[in-house]
C-alpha cells in the first residue's frame, strides 16, 4: 500500500481533531479502505503554541512554502479559516496539482470561481464537505445522490450558534441579549458574533450549497441576508401561539429558471421536520422532484464531527482515479428579489376604535389577505399594544409597499418575519 | 459523449419510474453529468400487460437472455424483486463483466457473499443505494462519509408499512387490525403484509446496513427479529405516558467487538429525532466515535424516490473509473445474543394487595430495578389489573428470567418492549 503524503495549513482545534484521527483509526482506514498518510509539514502561525493534540514539533513550520512548494506533498489539508491568506493558498496548491481539501466556506464561497476553475486548470482534486455543516454529508448528498433530480428547494438550519441562541429563547422565553451573552460565556458564540448572528456564515454555506444544487453559480452577494439581532421573546412567544417554531434558516428555491436564495429568521411549522433541530445541530431539508422530500441532521461544527468530513474528504481524494469537480457555471442570471410566503408582521398599533380596519385595509389594498391576528399584551404608557397578523401567501413586496402606506401615528415598530410551511 | 446501454430486469412501478428518470432528467443528466443512457432490453413476465408508463413494445422481452446475453448492454438494473431468480441473474451478469444497479434487499442480504465476490471477481461495478431506505442515501453515507468514524450504533425506521401503521395507531389510538386493514386498502400494504409486518423487509436492510458499517459480515439470520403483531393500543398508550414513542426499529450496535443486530418493536423518548418521523418516512439515526449523531430522513419507498437512488447508481457505475465494492468479510464472529436496555414490561396480575410487592420481588432477585410503575384501567371480569412496568438498563436475559418465575396465578400476559434511549 502506498502512503500518501499530506500537508496541513493550519493547526488549530479542527487540525489537532484530524491529525488525532489520522492516529487512531490510521489502521482501520488501512484495513477498510486501504489508503495511508503520512503527515509532511503543518503551517502554523506559532510554532511554539500550546496545542490540543501533541503534535511533533518537527513537523511544525511557519513557512507557507515548507506546504505548497513541498513536492512530496500530494494533498492539501486546508483549516486556517478567513478568506485571505487560505484562498491564495489553495489556488496556489491546486496549480501545483495538489488536491485540496478544506473546511473554509468563506474563502470557498468567495473565490469559488477561481478555486474550482484552479482545480480544472490542473485536474487536481477539490473537497469540501467539511465547508458545510461540518459532519453531514450534504455536499456529497447533492452532488452524488441527486443527480436524476430537478432540486426545487433546499432550506437549511446551517448556522449552530444561532440555532443555539434561538432554542434557547425558545425554551427559557429569554431575550435575545442574555442568551447570547451567555453563548459567549459557553465558548458557543465569538466575541463578536457578527458573522454568525448577522447571517453571514450561513450566507457562505447557502451559496455553495444553491450552487450545487441549481448548477447555476449563486454568489455570495446575491443571498438576501437578515440576521437574528432583531429578534425578540415576543416574536418567539407570538410564533409559539400560531404553532410555528422560529429559526435562523437558509432558503434556496428554483421556479422557471427563477433562484431564490435568502438567509433570514423564519417560522416553521411545529410538526416540520426543521422544528425540532434545537441547540447547535444543523440539518438541511431538501425537496427534489423524484426524491420527494429529505433531512439531513447532525452535527454542524466542532472539532470531531468536522475532522469526520474532512479525513472522509481526504481518503476520497486519495482512492480517485479521476476527481469529479464542479462545473465552472455562469452566473445565475436570475435571481429574485422578491418571493411570496405566508408573513408574520407584528406592530405596536394605537389601542383605539378603527385602527384595525385601518391597518387591515392597508392590507387589503395591496391584495394581502389575514389568516389570523391576535393582540398581545396590554396598551403600553404611549395607548399602543402590540398586533400580530399571520397573511396568507403574499409577496414580500406586496407585504413592505402595505406596511410603508400604515401612518406612523397608527402603528409603528412594524417587523416582519417569513413563514416556511412546505 | 458516449452513450451507454443499458438493460433492466424487471419493469413494474419502480422500473417504469426508472425509465420515466430517465426521459425526463436525461437532458438534464447529460448536461450536469457528461452521462448519456440507452435502453437494450427490458426483461419482463409479460410483455403485454399494461404499465403506469408508455414502454415502447420493442424495448420489452420475456427472455432474460435478451439482457444477460447482450454483449452490448453494459450495465444491469435489477428491480424484479424476491430473492430468485434476481439474485442468480445477477450473479451470472456480474460474472459477465456488466455492472449491477438494484433494490433488492431480499435477494442481496439473502446472497450476499456470492453477490459481492462475482463483482470482485469480473471488476464490475454492484450499486445498491435503493436497496435500502429508497431516496436517504444511508449506502453512501455508511461507505464514502464515515470512513474516519468507529459506527458504535445505528438506529433506523427502515420499513414505511409498519411506521405508518405505528403512526396512525399512536394519533388515532386504534387497534392494529384496523390500521392494517386500512393501510392493505389504501395499498400501504400488501394482501399477504408478512414480509412488513413481522420484520422481514427490515432484517434484510439491517443485514446490509450493519455488514457495512461494522465491516464484519452480518448475515440475515443473525438478526433476532420480532414483528409488530403482538403489539396492542395500550402499548402505544402506556408508552405515550411514559413519554414514549413506538416504533418498529432496526438496531445495530457495536461493542468491544461484539455485534448485535435487531429488529423489534421499540419506544424511544418523545424527544428522540426518530420519534417525529411518522407515516412511511423512513430515517436512520447513526452514531459514530467522531461525528457523533447523525439522521438521514427521508422517502424510504415509492417508485419516484427509488428511481432517484438507482438513477443517481446508475450515473456513478457510469462514470466510476473503477468500482469501489465492498470487501468480502468473514462473517461476524461475535454475535451479541442478550443486550442491555431499559424494557417496558406489560403484564395482567392479580388485583388483591401482595401482588405488586411479589411481582417487584421477581424483578429484584435477578438484580432488574424498577423506575417506575402505572396501573391502567379497572379490574376485568377475572379480577385482574393492568401493570406496567419501565426498569432501570437491565440484560434482557435477566428480564426474561424474572418474568419466568412470575407465577401465572399472580401475573399472566407478559409483553416486554424494548426502549432505546441514546
Amino acid at each position: 500500500m502506498e502512503t500518501i503524503r499530506i500537508g496541513f495549513l493550519g493547526c488549530g482545534n479542527i487540525g489537532c481533531g484530524v491529525y488525532r484521527l489520522l492516529q487512531t483509526h490510521g489502521e482501520a482506514m488501512r484495513a477498510n479502505e486501504g489508503v495511508a498518510f503520512d503527515i509532511g509539514a503543518i503551517l502554523v502561525r506559532d510554532v511554539a503554541k500550546k496545542r490540543s493534540w501533541a503534535i511533533p514539533a518537527s513537523l511544525l513550520t511557519d513557512r507557507a512554502e515548507d506546504v505548497l512548494d513541498n513536492p512530496d506533498i500530494a494533498i492539501v489539508m486546508e483549516f486556517m479559516g478567513g478568506e485571505q491568506p487560505a484562498a491564495s493558498y489553495m489556488i496556489r496548491a491546486l496549480k501545483a496539482g495538489k488536491s485540496i481539501v478544506t473546511a473554509n466556506k468563506m474563502a470557498l464561497a468567495t473565490h469559488w470561481d477561481e478555486i474550482v476553475s484552479a482545480a480544472r486548470e490542473s485536474g487536481a482534486g477539490l473537497y469540501y464537505e467539511a465547508s458545510v455543516c461540518g459532519a453531514i454529508p450534504i455536499i456529497r448528498a447533492i452532488n452524488d445522490s441527486l443527480q436524476a433530480n430537478r432540486v426545487t428547494s433546499l432550506m437549511g438550519i446551517i448556522n449552530g450558534t444561532t440555532n443555539y441562541i434561538l432554542s434557547r429563547m425558545s425554551s427559557e422565553g429569554a431575550d435575545y441579549a442574555r442568551v447570547l451573552a451567555d453563548a459567549q460565556r459557553l465558548g458557543l458564540a465569538e466575541p463578536d458574533p457578527t458573522a454568525d448572528v448577522e447571517g453571514y456564515d450561513a450566507a457562505y454555506k447557502l451559496s455553495i450549497l444553491s450552487t450545487l444544487a441549481f448548477h447555476r453559480h449563486v454568489p455570495v452577494d446575491c443571498v438576501y441576508r437578515e440576521g437574528i439581532t432583531g429578534i425578540s421573546a415576543i416574536d418567539v412567544a407570538c410564533g409559539k401561539e400560531f404553532g410555528l417554531t422560529l429559526k435562523l434558516l437558509a432558503v434556496a428555491k428554483e421556479e422557471n429558471g427563477v433562484i431564490q436564495a435568502r438567509v433570514h429568521p423564519t417560522f416553521v411549522p411545529d410538526h416540520h421536520p426543521l422544528a425540532s433541530v434545537s441547540d447547535a445541530f444543523n440539518a438541511v431539508y431538501v425537496n427534489g422532484d423524484a426524491c420527494g422530500e429529505m433531512m439531513f441532521y447532525g452535527r454542524g461544527a466542532g472539532d470531531m464531527p468536522t475532522a469526520s468530513a474532512l479525513v472522509s474528504d481526504l481518503i476520497k481524494a486519495a482512492k480517485a482515479k479521476r476527481h469529479e469537480l464542479p462545473a465552472v457555471h455562469s452566473a445565475a442570471e436570475r435571481m429574485a428579489d422578491d418571493w411570496t410566503c405566508v408573513h408574520f408582521v407584528r406592530m405596536m398599533a394605537k389601542d383605539e376604535p378603527g385602527v384595525l380596519s385601518k391597518v387591515a385595509g392597508q392590507f387589503a389594498d395591496e391584495g394581502v389577505s389575514i389568516a389570523s391576528m391576535v393582540q398581545k399584551g396590554r396598551c403600553n404608557s404611549d395607548g399602543r399594544v402590540q398586533l400580530v397578523f399571520l397573511t396568507h401567501r403574499a409577496s414580500e413586496r406586496s407585504i413592505r409597499s402595505a406596511l410603508a402606506r400604515i401612518d406612523g401615528d397608527l402603528a409603528s415598530e412594524l417587523h416582519i418575519i417569513r413563514v416556511e410551511n412546505e
